[in-house]
């Protein structure tokens, strides 16, 4: 199984109708301060919240395609953007979706999944969450299983959010994406590779759920041991996969960032692009600005904003501390 | 000195390049929730983050055309968005600015104002940066002092916010507006009684800072005596104009709004709308969920997110307490 330029196409054209086109944003005194040119592909804008929904639509909408019969229902481990984006998905395609989740799911994400008519079924953690659901694949046959990103109909689906992009705006010389569980990286690479062939492609992690990194330092998947603790909780996945793996090995680079920097990057986007992000996208700048201090002539790039859905808990703990008073640089 | 609806169009005219025409969004959501369609005119992504851009825009223009002589310099009393809009007005029309404030003023609004090539004179209270502009007026005649809202050119340069929108969307039923000074409530209600002649026009006021509500019970302009304090900074205007008086009058309503309602609209509009807006706007909210809840037909109705600066101490106050666990209805 892989997953190639075609497929993303190919997605795109399926989604079509139930994902949004988003808009590319910039900030003009972003521009001026670093001295480059930083164009954000806003899917914090995107339906439910989040690039999620792409890949989930892909996913159904290929499988219906191709089914005899309807599904009995669909199912999904997640506590995130996925659980939201594959429940407003069943909602559409009108089939019943469970989600499983460890009850520590954010109350906010909690209450738009159940919002779109799936049923949230909470665990102690995250171990419980995923023997259930495979419990549950294993009693009904009918049943699809969702999968939140090592799977080429996932992949495809979150890269069409970079083709997307690379539509809408020429002359990128790199993209910066976030990596979780690597799917959005892959689709992106994936993407960028056919239709930006000279881009470099740069993902970004938080140091305190490195697990890309220590993967890719490894030459293997590692499987972080305790649960992290990260503002970008969109990225706080514990291991990527076996498919994801591949691609996050032609990245052109992958940044580990700390907390104090996620959090910085957080309160600074907020301001100049008035756009209400994840932390999860905002430490994708971290990246884009050390690729930026090492360049010698003003560059072009593109930053996927990946999502936009934030518990009061999280916004909290961003605003603690007053980082608008340290202007952006690149050498910070 | 009056103002109508040709002063508008003029104006729309006049401040096109410089002013951007700000997108028409909406929540699918909150629609659903409230069984009504709000269209929200996004002025936070106007440039320099708020709708004065159009006023202080409008008026160094009409005034540029006029002039035999270019002004020697620009001035201005204000410590919120009019400040960041005339400094960048100057910036545009290459002629220096010299921004009057307290020092009670946001440093996020500080920055921006400097940055954009400001002189900002700081005084101990409001009363005393009033008087050190009044006697730089009198010593420089060759000087140009834009006021924050009671004049004509202002007036009919914020109109263009509402001017656009109901050229964007059609078959508006109301219109809702936050009140400071009155010259965003004064110019929407010319526009809006000349394109949607049938829509109710409605503005808000924090109950805080509600000198307009009291003016109008009173029938003459109210002052108010000590420095309001209310989230909502952007309305916390002492009091209003003569001119935008005489137009607050002809409003179909005013709606006082308490802090903790203005708080919950901030943190829903945040969350709906993945848009960072000042509680300045989603004040506007709660007139028009009070407005809706009387209405026994689903109506479509336009609010007016004016502005998106704001400073980390203020978001640490909206996000201190979570209200996203209450979802909104009509009957809150």
């Amino acid at each position: 199984m892989t997953v190639n330029f075609n497929d993303i196409e190919a997605a795109a054209e399926l989604i079509n109708g139930v994902v949004k086109q988003t808009p590319i944003v910039s900030s003009r005194l972003l521009n001026q301060w670093l001295g480059h040119e930083i164009l954000f592909k806003a899917e914090c804008l995107q339906t439910t919240g989040a690039f999620k929904l792409r890949g989930a639509t892909n996913f159904v909408r290929k499988h219906l395609t191709k089914a005899k019969t309807l599904p009995s229902k669909i199912i999904a481990n997640s506590s995130g953007n996925h659980a939201q984006a594959v429940a407003y998905t069943g909602a559409k395609a009108k089939i019943p979706v469970s989600i499983y989740a460890s009850n520590t799911i954010s109350p906010i994400k909690a209450a738009a999944t159940k919002h779109y008519g799936a049923a949230l079924h909470l665990f102690d953690n995250r171990v419980m969450a995923d023997d259930a659901i495979a419990d549950e694949a294993r009693a009904d046959k009918q049943c699809i299983w969702i999968p939140p990103f090592n799977h080429p109909d996932i992949i495809a689906g979150q890269g069409t959010a970079a083709f997307e992009a690379l539509h809408q705006c020429t002359d990128i010389d790199a993209v910066f994406v976030p990596c979780g569980g690597g799917g959005l990286s892959a689709g992106t690479l994936i993407a960028t590779r056919q239709l930006a062939p000279k881009a470099q492609v740069i993902a970004a992690e938080p140091l305190a759920a490195n697990d890309a990194a220590q993967s890719l330092r490894e030459g293997k998947i590692v499987s972080l041991k305790a649960t992290p603790i990260t503002l970008a909780d969109g990225a706080a996945t514990p291991s990527v996969g076996d498919l994801t793996f591949g691609f996050l090995q032609q990245l052109d680079d992958l940044v580990e960032v700390d907390e104090d920097t996620i959090i910085y990057w957080t309160q600074w986007l907020h301001h100049l692009l008035k756009l209400h992000i994840e932390p999860t996208c905002a430490m994708t700048m971290h990246a884009t600005t050390s690729w930026l201090a090492s360049q010698r002539t003003p560059k072009r790039v593109l930053v996927v904003l990946s999502g936009g859905n934030i518990s009061t808990q999280t916004m909290q703990k961003v605003w603690k501390k007053d980082y608008l008073t340290r202007i952006p640089t690149l050498h910070a």
